[in-house]
């Protein structure tokens, strides 16, 4: 039955994290591979009494169509915030509501790529923005991560050799390798993009989780056409599954009309709610409370990886996030530790997942944001021997 | 700059109806023009209800990302009543819930068609649907509609000369004419699927609201791999954007990932909301409440028509739903009536919207389902004066 599908679609393999996210359903398991926001801090109380004040103030309202664009007081709090928090500019009439920023990726791809398409990513890089890019039929130009961020050189040679139409960058405590971008390399990438004029997209779900360090720019300071992509899942809850995109006016007219084909728009009852939410509430001092969490829990991963793992492996030291990423010595495959983990009953997401070709890397994430300090303790000891047996094995 | 976008996207306008609806924001304008149902019946208090059940049952899970699938009691409820209603063995495992059922219609274009494919639709047909298609860069055969369903002379013709790779069609108070397929139409439409081997997905937004007239098969009687569409839109609120899709598990597999791809998975709190209204409340006395005032909204507009407009513009007699499909005589342009509508303060839909390809025709669409008997009359009234003065002016 393959045939009958479009090409875009046929032998793209289920997500290989839904079937990690399977072993972790047993209680047993001590799972550092969830890409979850800790279901702790999201503010149900007040999110409860946002909800009532809306049937209270909108009633039948509320539940009916809406236009396309998104709610625009929602709209107009995402434009307040980027003054704020990042001194940008933005209008709301520059911002569409998304399902989740992963719509917002979707829609950029359906918007700009055409098949055959270059396309400039991380790598490692974001596997759902992979997973979603791909189904354009594109060609991935993946740019490998430093610890201060894209490689340069690296960008530059690949975009001097193709025609790149977009860079696809999440700069603040990347996904999955936990890397933020310094300011000059931000200066450096942005220079290459407005030399080779390529889209800058600039997804930031984790920018406002930072626990230590001091925040860098926006690409959007360096190029005014950026096209900034957010969401609210890690800072208040992803069940209500809102996102947003900001871009340039032209770009946001097409962004409409896919927006529409896709769904007409996004739930006003969620939109509202979150909006009320945010105006009745101290948004900063419930994320400093995230901060405060992932950020001790972080450190306790840090301390006990450097204590339990040899040299050898290596992991980077986020300022932010929920992401940790660690490397293996050369030419061993995480894959194959994988197997030697879940029988130690603990779990993470190996690499390959998140580069667009390899079949083997020496590299995996794990997630610190819902595994308290005795957790985490127990949990990388069991890696550990899971490393040994691995080793072991090997040789 | 038009350049830059990807080719599906060149060129296309945005949609027309959303600059009606903006002629329509104007409180002295009568509009038959939206298509939206009525939020009178809209069940706030027992939406309500069910939210605050949902907040202290399930508190921050159901904050949380969730599967793409959807919630699987919701997915049960459907089944359910696939059974009841349409006696349709439909597993939970084969639905899939979508932003809508407009989702519904983008996740197939994504999994089925490639550039160049030919898809079957109703002309006149379903306007999202034609916006949604068209950017997969497909071919459109038009087949023309029928006062019991399609021409089925014309799908055998069109389907004969072409290899088709699916039928998009709305069989119940078809939007936007408001026709119902007769048993005997379907029969025969089903036999051409067959014989042509082409998919038929089925949408059905509007099936419960009947309001005269016996209910007939649906496709799926016919042609077990019928695809089919649902959504909460009409029968309990928009504002959710709540939808499925339902079809056979090989589809669904594809499904999962172009959902996933798109959003990773619709609000798990609207889901859990609206399973709760389902299980806690009659859905069927409320239908029932919804399709009184329909009805008698209907049958009103049938008989101002008749009373006030020429024996030679013609109407469709709509046994469910919310449309009225009328004609002019051939040749005159029911975009041009719309600019002497509009001066006497009364919009609808012209017809154009609804053709793949027409610029200019004699057709138009009534919505009934926001009016009650008095701005009926007196909207009927105004229109009936708007064509004396079209048809003057034309002569």
């Amino acid at each position: 039955m393959e045939e009958i599908f479009a090409e875009r679609i046929q032998g793209v393999p289920r997500s290989f994290i839904r079937e990690i996210l399977k072993v972790s359903l047993d209680p047993s398991v001590i799972s550092f591979a969830g890409g979850l926001p800790n279901p702790a801090f999201f503010p149900v109380r007040e999110i409860r009494n946002a909800t009532e004040k809306v049937f209270a103030d909108y009633g039948a309202k509320v539940l009916q169509y809406s236009n396309t664009e998104g709610d625009l007081q929602l709209r107009e709090w995402i434009a307040a915030r980027y003054l704020l928090k990042k001194g940008l500019q933005v209008s709301p009439e520059n911002i569409i509501i998304t399902n989740g920023s992963q719509q917002g990726i979707d829609l950029l791809g359906k918007i700009l790529l055409n098949s055959g398409d270059k396309v400039l990513i991380e790598e490692p890089g974001y596997l759902g923005a992979i997973q979603s890019l791909s189904l354009f039929k594109i060609d991935f130009l993946p740019v490998p991560m430093r610890d201060d961020g894209l490689d340069v050189d690296s960008l530059e040679e690949s975009s001097g050799r193709h025609k790149a139409k977009m860079l696809y960058a999440v700069p603040n405590f990347q996904n999955p390798s936990g890397i933020t971008y310094s300011e000059t390399n931000r200066e450096k990438v942005a220079a290459v993009a407005a030399a080779k004029r390529f889209i800058v997209v600039e997804d930031d779900p984790y920018g406002e989780l930072r626990f230590s360090g001091k925040p860098a720019r926006s690409f959007a300071h360096y190029i005014p056409e950026t096209v900034l992509l957010g969401s609210f899942s890690k800072i208040v809850a992803p069940g209500f599954r809102l996102g947003w995109i900001a871009a340039p006016r032209w770009i946001c007219e097409k962004l409409i009309i896919a927006k529409q084909a896709a769904d007409l728009h996004t739930s006003s009852f969620t939109q509202k709610i979150l909006n009320t939410y945010l105006t009745e509430n101290d948004l900063d001092s419930h994320i400093a409370r995230i901060i405060e969490a992932y950020g001790s829990q972080c450190l306790a991963m840090q301390e006990e990886t450097s204590r339990h793992f040899p040299d050898s492996v290596t992991f980077t030291r986020p300022e932010g996030g929920m992401f940790l990423w660690g490397r293996l010595p050369e030419g061993m495959d995480s894959m194959e530790l994988f197997q030697e983990a879940v029988k130690e009953k603990v779990v993470f997401v190996p690499g390959n997942p998140f580069y667009t070709g390899a079949t083997k890397t020496a590299t995996f994430r794990l997630s610190f944001s819902c595994v308290d300090k005795e957790t985490v303790a127990e949990g990388v000891q069991r890696l550990a021997r899971a490393l040994t047996d691995f080793c072991i094995l090997r040789n």
